[in-house]
């Protein structure tokens, strides 16, 4: 038996210190304020925009949502972004993926000033990220909110073997720099690695980040070990399920995070704390 | 019997290949030219400054040293390399390590605008790399040279298992990004790994770059691995020595760096092959 790692209650605390966050801040005359870009109809990215602004008024911070037609140019995407890059009362701006072909998903994140990349994905970031610089910078807010989970539970990091499943610039990517950051030995394996389970087996931290539902089972687990699912995919019925099968994965694992309501409530409290942190940092 | 990595003959090829391309840049008018600040006294420093100058003016490339006293101040230095930046006529800007206490070295690697940053220390640079991005950036010399050394010798990346064992900024951090690009597994131990071993010994590929002579003995390489030694100690006799102690290794590595003449003049052949790289992207 697990113990489970619980992100929905773990984001409440963490959206209770924004809200306490904001407050301060508005006592001074300031007034945190976060961008969502959404171009074109995606239901699912229309979803998760309205689920951040929701969080967003709720914790006091203003949200503004701008929409783009699905054939927008690329010219008037930077455009719109290098605006509010100048406009002062912006602290964070994001543009949600995945983004029409026309438009150059590197370039944009490029384009976005690094102390208002609220996602953390502006190279800059993620240079300093992996150079662990000691300065103030965003971090992506999947695995930022990871280690915000990792540390609430009191999970050894330094010397732990850690093994990502998966090398996304969004997770798997900086989940190891941060990771190795706080001094864990950690291996990233990916689709092209041959024995995947040689490496998941002995890991005492294993981050999943795949997309591929259940790929992970319970024989592919060390016993004791902190499995971190940031799957979300659907079942044939519609059901959330993640890449760790949970029910063979629950009774070998140390400490596992449940999907629905694990990674996914922690990368959201994480993107409203981290615009905190961005308003904060300008000041 | 291991094969032998042969860094001093690679380098004459690399080279050979970067003095071709001075010549044809010289004959549309364009002239690379190499910038190395040098901050004191260190006898080291002056040994590889002078090295990297010989080797720019054997290639053709103008190499200029500009030289500051130990107590210059972070201000001044920082103003050069602005001087630099704004000079159209300098391709590539490098401070050669160590730098004297009162210089902040991660403001520095900050200030050298990328697009001269020959060392590929500017965190967007370093971004660029980790993000696995398609556009031209430089890399930090010695792991892009071991990426050549590995390529001239055909040994397969994609799905081996590397391990690099040390996580610097210069070696161990972009080494790890290279090879996962690559599509290798990677792992990066370090000295708080517990039981080094048991990864190097699962190592196809094994790149060490502690500072620690003779870290890594036979026993601990797995056989026909091909093995790098990032490694550059003196010995009691002041003579040159690897991470890896080459006696007991070369017997069961399938290819390996000797030290010296493995990844010490690639490292130099790499550092000019990307002033001519930055000089024609700039065009």
């Amino acid at each position: 038996m697990a113990e489970l790692i619980d992100g929905k209650q773990l984001a409440k605390t963490v959206n209770a210190q924004t809200k306490r966050a904001v407050t301060e801040l508005k006592t001074r005359g300031v007034n945190p304020k976060l961008i969502v870009i959404l171009v074109g109809e995606d239901k699912a990215s229309q979803i998760y925009v309205r689920n951040k602004q929701r969080k967003a008024v709720q914790l006091g911070i203003i949200s503004e949502t701008t929409r783009l037609p699905e054939d927008v140019s690329q010219a008037e995407l930077l455009k719109l972004i290098d605006q509010y890059n100048h406009d002062d009362t912006v602290n964070g701006v994001m543009v949600q993926s995945p983004l029409p072909r026309q438009i150059d998903e590197a370039a944009v994140t490029r384009a976005i000033l690094p102390t208002k990349d609220v996602d953390g994905f502006n190279p800059e970031n993620v240079g300093q990220l992996y150079s662990n610089s000691n300065l103030n910078f965003p971090v992506s807010c999947t695995p930022k909110g990871i280690m915000s989970m990792l540390k609430a539970y009191q999970v050894t990091l330094a010397g732990a073997n850690a093994v990502i499943v998966g090398r996304s610039n969004i997770v798997g990517r900086p989940m190891a720099a941060l990771l190795l950051n706080a001094s864990a030995t950690v291996t990233v394996v990916h689709s092209q690695t041959k024995d995947m389970r040689a490496y998941t087996r002995n890991a005492d931290i294993l981050i999943v980040a795949t997309g591929i539902a259940h790929l992970i089972k319970g024989e592919d687990i060390k016993p004791g070990a902190t499995v971190i699912d940031v799957g979300m995919n659907r079942d044939e019925n519609g059901k959330l399920t993640g890449d760790v099968d949970f029910d063979s994965a629950e009774p070998v694992a140390g400490k596992i995070t449940p999907v629905p309501g694990g990674v996914g409530p922690m990368t959201i409290a994480t993107l409203m704390q981290q615009t905190v942190e961005l308003t904060k940092w300008s000041e």
